[in-house]
């Protein structure tokens, strides 16, 4: 079945607020099998209205629109809809209650505007609402489904998910499972090179890769007659990517993010972390502290962006300031290491780099990064150069620490268990 | 003259990523004075991108269309949009050369994939990207003109206001100006009240609020015949506003983010800052450093979200931890004192609260948060009480101590200034 996602309002078009009920929206229907093809935003405007919806009506089964359902005069989304579809308005004494209900618990009087909320399409379904007057709307017309929802997400949330998802589960037919592979220290070009003979014949399952910051995601879906089969299905897929990425997979759990993924590699082999970071100013830090709980794993975070923090909170010395400057693979190794013994801590992350847009030179540019990070004293260093903006250079870093981080700790632990570990570099 | 715009991509129709992109478009149209009825989302799909244009096409002058420019097969909004419009894709040696450059500083090679990227339609304005591979491309076709960005904001963004802007400023043939109004530390709904009478007789200049994360920018619009005539008619509004908000106001300059307002009154005053952090884990500090220049005012940050960082770090006092518990305002205020200490720094903040989603209890619920500043050793501790995801309370937390540092930094002044000052705490 195919879906269509009606937003209504004028104020999304005039960009007063994001659209995030089209991404919520979205990811619901996905996650019942329904096809999306197209998202549309429309002002409080009768005839754009109805041509929006018009179109939609010839391309889906189901339209879902939000917004425009409240007691002022721009909101017409009710009236317009019932227009097109040919349903008349009538009262709905329910609804009429329980506006007068909420109303009285907040000690107000109804104001007259209000009553034409309680006015439904003849034969709709009504959802009620408990976190406001506008009553949720389902109307079946000639095998479509319209679906009218309030705007408000405090609103439309909890009416989705309590009434409208279990509706739309009865209506499907075919099961849909998708499972996520989070790729970190690959990039989005090299990922899609190295898995474009899956991609050239992929059908069912379908293969879909995702660019974040640092980090791609491919997507694996399936459709089939039973869950099991679906997943059959997307099994030997996800085999076949692991195989390729091997160990720069660092998840293929939906909810797990790549701080995370790091936090529970820090818990699992009972190791503590502290950051220092310079460029970053507390990015790195701010993000694994994002996991609740971290307070097992994270020690302390230093930001010294100046040099004189960095030689006064953690000893970095004046010599090897002067001599290779601030930022430099030495500066980051003394920083990873200081950090280490300042606090103890059996992982340090070191960041030292020149985010921009100015302070470069021809030698040093802006994006030039280092980044350090030392495993129970075993410290190594990597050079990075990141383009963009000052936030862009800073963002990247943050995602290449976590990926390093990783990198170190699964190093660490392969080389202790082939027996070349810890006297390596003593 | 009319815009309309398309967001191409199946992550958005698949509800993967929010579509912040049309809210970035949409606001900085308005600001230009163009008029937009629809914003369509649709999916990396050459059929249906070719009936959103055509559609578009015929109901607007402008087309902005963002996302599918990137290397991957998925990528096909450039080649769909030239085919529509009849311009046939050549080689762009300025773009290849680019690419090249990109790839070298980074020191990888170029894969295959990515020399699509330098394929342009026939007669396109290319717009250079500095962030990233893919240009963006104006084409100009039978009095229609064609906007194709890529999809990462940290690459649309720079473009959009970098080239675009100013290019279809150019396009327009009445003159508009708008000037935004940056409130601090009040919430969007009494912003609104406070300014219902304005906005219920605006019409020229225009009059829209705009809700951030703990903050609301106002925005200001006039349309004349002359630019001067335009900024004529903004004054008096601006003027209004200010003085309805006073100091609420940290900026009306459309660059200056809140962070730079606090680093430019900081630098004003001479004064340098450092920070220490809970819950928020170093987004303070790495707000105020996104701030370019910092390093002048920014002596150290910490982050310090176990207890015992708190004490072995900071000094705060086992006692006080124990009786008050980590979040209280006694602990906001001997974290605020204790980092002034350790750097002597003339301001310090301090940020201690429960992000949730657990940890939290009746008595002291998910969302409570104290922050403490300190200037020149008077110290000033505020309770919150915030809602939402830990990633919202936490943003919305940055947001509260940047406002406090700012409300707290001019109070410390104008006390001295009306001689009350340095003494009444002592």
């Amino acid at each position: 079945m195919i879906v269509e996602i009606i937003s209504v309002g004028t104020e999304i078009l005039l960009g007063n607020i994001v659209n995030t009920n089209a991404a919520y929206l979205a990811e619901k229907c996905a996650a019942l099998g329904l096809s999306c093809y197209y998202q549309t935003v429309v002002g409080d405007n009768e005839k754009r209205l109805t041509e929006t919806m018009k179109l939609a009506r010839g391309r889906a089964d189901i339209l879902i629109l939000s917004g425009g359902l409240g007691p002022t005069q721009d909101d017409l989304t009710k009236e317009t809809a019932a227009k097109l579809f040919g349903r008349k308005l009538v009262r709905d004494p329910h609804t009429r209650e329980r506006i007068q209900a909420y109303f009285k618990k907040r000690g107000k009087r109804v104001t007259d505007n209000n009553w034409k909320q309680a006015l439904v399409p003849e034969g709709a379904i009504v959802l009620d609402n408990d976190n406001g007057t506008a009553p949720g709307l389902i109307m079946e017309v000639n095998q479509k489904t319209i679906i009218l929802l309030p705007g408000p997400p405090g609103e439309l949330k909890p009416l989705f998910e309590g009434k409208v998802y279990p509706y739309l589960q009865a209506k499907t037919d075919k099961v849909i499972r998708s499972q996520v592979v989070k790729i970190c220290g690959v990039g989005e070009s090299m990922v899609e090179s190295m898995i474009k003979d899956m991609i050239d014949v992929q059908k069912n399952p379908t293969i879909a890769t995702y660019a974040k910051t640092g980090e791609v995601h491919v997507r694996v879906t399936a459709e089939a007659d039973s869950e099991k089969h679906a997943l059959k299905l997307i099994k030997p897929v996800v085999n076949e990517l692991k195989n390729r990425f091997q160990e720069n997979i660092y998840t293929t759990n939906e909810e797990v993010t790549l701080e995370q993924s790091c936090v529970d590699l820090l818990l699992a082999n009972e190791l503590t972390i502290s950051t220092m970071e310079s460029c970053t100013g507390g990015m790195v830090a701010a993000r694994l502290i994002n996991v609740p709980g971290v307070s097992e794993v994270f020690k302390a975070g230093y930001v010294t962006y100046s040099n004189k923090a960095k030689r006064k909170v953690l000893g970095v010395k004046q010599s090897t300031l002067k001599k290779y400057t601030a930022v430099s693979a030495k500066v980051a190794e003394e920083m990873a290491q200081g950090v280490s013994l300042l606090t103890k801590a059996d992982v340090t992350l070191s960041v030292t780099g020149i985010a921009g847009p100015d302070g470069g030179t021809e030698e040093k540019p802006v994006g030039l990064v280092y980044i350090g990070c030392s495993v129970k004293g075993r410290t190594k260093v990597m050079e990075y150069h990141f383009d963009g903006s000052r936030m862009k250079i800073r963002e990247s870093t943050v995602v290449a620490a976590l990926t390093l981080l990783r990198q170190c700790v699964l190093e660490y632990f392969s080389e202790i268990t082939f027996g070349k570990g810890k006297n390596k570099k003593n």
